[in-house]
């Protein structure tokens, strides 16, 4: 679907965007705009990274922007991401795409409503601007879910499946981090051309992306250390327990057992208060094993 | 609320000081110094990250101070820290903050006894100085607290929540490290214009609080890998225990089980002597098992 | 074997191929097309790294392609890739390798359809295009089985020869990833020569597989400390079920154990309801361990 | 303290050193060799690290050295280092610091040997020079104490405090590694105006020291690593002895408990050799749990 | 000694080869070739790490070479490496070592067959580069050494000093790595002076031998990480050993203790069939362990 978003009236570029273009219908918009081969051929792949090229006083740009209907399984580029690739010259300005792009919407909406005219490096400027921003929301909802497993494992809950959670929020934030980091080279390459507020936009929008996503790997990071400190730790404790009352219940368990014993010639299973002698011996043998822990700080 | 801190008598320059300005108050000041908008939006953002800019001979530069009234469980650059912006010409220095700053008192004081006059860069210069020096006493306390810990894990204190205490320590150190780094670039931008002292004294400001920062998360690193070993080294010594235990006791049960049981025809049983005989043997066992542990060193 | 691959009709230069040439071959050529003879004795050694070099307006490169039919055992570089040598001039292209490279045949094919001449350093640009290319199918390859094993580590199966078979899997990757950054270098020398889409179609090609095997590295690092976290896990796991038998037993055979003893005096052995007693007792020890370990959340 | 350590005879500039001056003194010599204010400032403050800086053709060097009186339990920059303040111009050299320092004495004494006049730069660098060797009697210990316990560990001594002195040499060594490393700094800024053999043994003074401490960390980290890890070994050692015992006897205590039951009708009690039967079946148990092990390689 | 390898004939300087010299003879080059004092004392100095220095026409270049008669416990610079001194200028070529070193010969008679002559620069870039290979031996020794432990440990060979021996492996290794990279400054200066193949030449050498070890502390840190792991796998199956033992005859052992009491009045005991019904509640006891371990998948 190909619709002109934008004519040469304020602004002095006209801004045609192409929604899942048939190649017949791709053909027919690089002819018109003269756009180069193999640019176009960069198009037609869906898997293609984050670029900046200029051909002939053509600048093609491909941005990938986060895709808000990803699978929650997700976790590779192509699944969490969309392509959107963009021509830009004095006199247009093509963006092409698979599905609809709603922050597109916005932005000719905004664009409209300037009294000032901007050209159209500016808008590409925006547009990228704008992507970096498609990269927030899931990077709050990682956030939010960051917190949410840390309250857990503080308060010691057992969640058996956390190591995977934290698995595969690490590599959705990995991909999403590798993404804008592929964006710094093309604000690099498009701010010889584009100075001013737009520009000091779009870069702040990069360190604050960039720094968003350097917390969060960073936080589950040191998520997954604390929980496999955590669960260590219960083991620790296990050992403990299993130690603490193996020490009490086996010297028991012999004396138990030697007065167990059928030998015909036992002179203490005579004497009249064996048993009771027993049980002082069993009683002193609990209190100095009691009084040794103790020491030792192991109770 | 707007005050004027300083005429243009001494120094060549106004300073406006704004505390937690309506939008109305904003605009108005934005409209009477000129200021430009995109500079007066990112005002009114309060997330916004440290940034310098230069528009029209105004320099617009956003710093981070750490906030001494910040919530004991705060843990993110919003929680942490409060936002300035500073307008800085030849002819005005604006500072915008949200709450009122005690720093920018003690600066105004000291610049009103100047003798010799300076410009605004040169105060600007002086403010990140002082704004970098707030991340000082989170530091010195953090340093304290490490030293608190530290002596308690070598004295092998149980101390189950220190792993939550480093965790959150590490992500408030985190937050003020990074908060620093990108001092860096306002002062290798506004290094241009000023040099001499007042430069000298911020880069001096800026190593020093790189440096207490970087050591403190090494600290906050190696206090959590000591903790943990400390705390793996104290499971091996229980199950230590545990194995010595059960190695003594084993085969004496068994030995006691043997003359439990209840055959009719058991020689040991009718001898006389067999008691005292099977405690000989007990006894033997016990001291062999103590020499093979004494000669593996696990007593 | 020589084959001319090229004649001087579209293009301005011929390709000479030369598969697994006598030391004879490789002299005569060397004379023919006057090849620097430092340059010939880097190709006569096989386990030679990549490289850029220029000698007298000739580009003497040295590429490593993936050697598809590697052994399966093969973790070096020279088990798991191919040396390729290339001579380029205005007038010449000349390939040398030890066997048979498909791809050269389908870049051939590819160049001789072609309309537009392109000149020798064009082609260069291309076959590197194409070398990168051949690390694509090992990466694919080891991402399955990434995907496969990950699968398999989360359905918790015992899998004791994992730890093996990923740490041949990094050692693969990490060959594979050395040969694409050792071809950064000479991208970036030949990009002096070469511009336009050809160069930027290389470049691409160069972050994409970069890219991959980034993420490669990280998922095998990731997926190594997954498994061993699970395994972990599975001992913690082991260890409670042991602490709490033991504990619900241990008190209880000591029970047992005291009225297995032979006193003469032992006045429960008497008591009516003694049996069923005891077995009272025993009854409310492992409910007050049972209540214990719930509080505890070990059940 | 002020001495003049050298008059404009040999050499072309006077070098005063000043030893723990009172603010008076201080003032005084700034007066006299018009020193900036801001400098003198910065010789005030003890705490103050190594820097670089150029006023009006008096360079100002603040150096660090390494305390050769510094307490056993010092493991902080203010604890382990003493600092000194150097002005140099054509005209003079004038050294600033707390406590006297040999290594001034040897250098002003080797200097008054000199045939040749040199230039207080060049001192400057000598001094520089000498400053970075006060590390090497610190590396010199710290890598025996290495040595040592290294010998001690692979000996399997038991050393529980090891970890503590472990985590104490890292961080004397990551002081003198941070103070090293802040002096290339002041190298590179010095080298533009000092060339020669003097830069140069400078320079190499500083690879060594940094390399030193490079192994030294190295040597700690690597060290510690082993440590844990032959202590983990000793639990791995200790649970297969546990086990070992626990499945040899579990099933012969097992048994010999079955013939103490008291049951009135169990026919093997009976049985007149039952007791050597029942010897001759746990001797088979014994044999068959051997062979396991055996066959596991556990023994 | 000192020997003449080569005389002005061929090539256009001399050759001095000093092997093992006094002082005094050191002293007579230096001053018959008018060599700098600073670099003589270089020269003295057996410790000295490689660099590169031009004074005054004259390249002085100190190179360490791996000591092939290192003894075997050696792992530090001055254990495994040996110094040689160069004093390079067009007239002539000034070796010094305090041993033999053959791959100096080997480069004499290499040279004294060229037919066109080269100047000693180019001779010191031959020398540097055969330097560099004398780390090609000890490497491929480490690598057959990593390759015979890693086949030992995934045939879980019990290997208790392994640990032991992979920490030299990595001191040695990495002793060796730090006198590659010290090379690379060197190189870095050599060639601003000479271009061509000898420089290439020594460039991939450069190349070659920092990925081999490279290659060798990677595989050194996956083996110890391997091995380790292991290690913790088998005390993984040594508790799980201990564990399904234990929860087999734990409840077992308990049944014939309940039977072994004392009691008066215990009506099981008179049962006829008691005996034999205990014999099937324990055998029912042990299927359910029995199944409920199949269904956990420990068995
Ligand atoms: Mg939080
Ligand atoms: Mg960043
Ligand atoms: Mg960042
Ligand atoms: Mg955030
Ligand atoms: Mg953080
Ligand atoms: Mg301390
Ligand atoms: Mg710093
Ligand atoms: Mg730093
Ligand atoms: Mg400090
Ligand atoms: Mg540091
Ligand atoms: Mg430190
Ligand atoms: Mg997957
Ligand atoms: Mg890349
Ligand atoms: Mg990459
Ligand atoms: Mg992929
Ligand atoms: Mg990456
Ligand atoms: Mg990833
Ligand atoms: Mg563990
Ligand atoms: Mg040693
Ligand atoms: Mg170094
Ligand atoms: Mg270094
Ligand atoms: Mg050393
Ligand atoms: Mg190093
Ligand atoms: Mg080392
Ligand atoms: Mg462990
Ligand atoms: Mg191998
Ligand atoms: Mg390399
Ligand atoms: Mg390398
Ligand atoms: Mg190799
Ligand atoms: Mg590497
Ligand atoms: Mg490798």
């Amino acid at each position: 679907m190909i619709a002109k978003l934008q004519d040469k009236q304020i602004h002095s570029f006209e801004w045609i965007d192409v929604v899942n273009p048939t190649t017949q219908e791709l053909l027919e918009i690089a002819e018109k705009y003269s756009l180069h081969t193999k640019s176009v051929e960069d198009c037609l792949e869906p898997e293609h990274l984050p670029k900046y090229e200029e051909i002939d006083n053509v600048v093609f740009v491909i941005l990938r922007v986060y895709d808000e209907n990803a699978k929650p399984n997700a976790d590779n580029i192509q699944g969490l991401t969309r392509k959107i690739a963009i021509f830009c010259s004095n006199d247009f300005f093509v963006t092409i795409h698979r599905t609809h792009q709603p922050f597109l919407d916005e932005i000719h909406k905004k664009v409209s409503f300037y009294k000032k005219p901007i050209n159209s490096l500016q808008l590409l400027t925006k547009v990228i601007d704008y992507s970096l921003h498609t990269y927030q929301p899931p990077a709050d909802k990682i956030e939010d879910l960051v917190d949410f497993y840390e309250e857990k494992i503080f308060l010691k809950t057992r969640l058996p499946d956390l190591l995977k959670t934290l698995y595969m929020l690490k590599r959705k934030a990995s991909v999403s981090k590798k993404m804008i980091t592929l964006t710094r080279e093309i604000i690099y390459k498009l701010s010889e051309h584009v100075k001013g507020p737009y520009m000091q936009d779009l870069k702040d929008s990069y360190v604050q992306m960039d720094i968003v996503y350097d917390e969060i790997m960073d936080s589950i990071n040191n998520l997954t250390a604390i929980y496999l400190s955590v669960a260590s730790q219960k083991t620790n404790e296990v050992m403990r327990v299993l130690t603490i009352f193996s020490v009490f219940f086996m010297p028991l368990t012999f004396i138990v057992g030697v007065y167990g014993m059928n030998f015909k010639y036992m002179p203490e299973l005579e004497v009249k208060n064996g048993y009771y002698l027993t049980w002082l011996v069993m009683v002193i043998v609990t209190i100095v094993v009691f009084l040794w822990f103790k020491r030792r700080k192991w109770l």
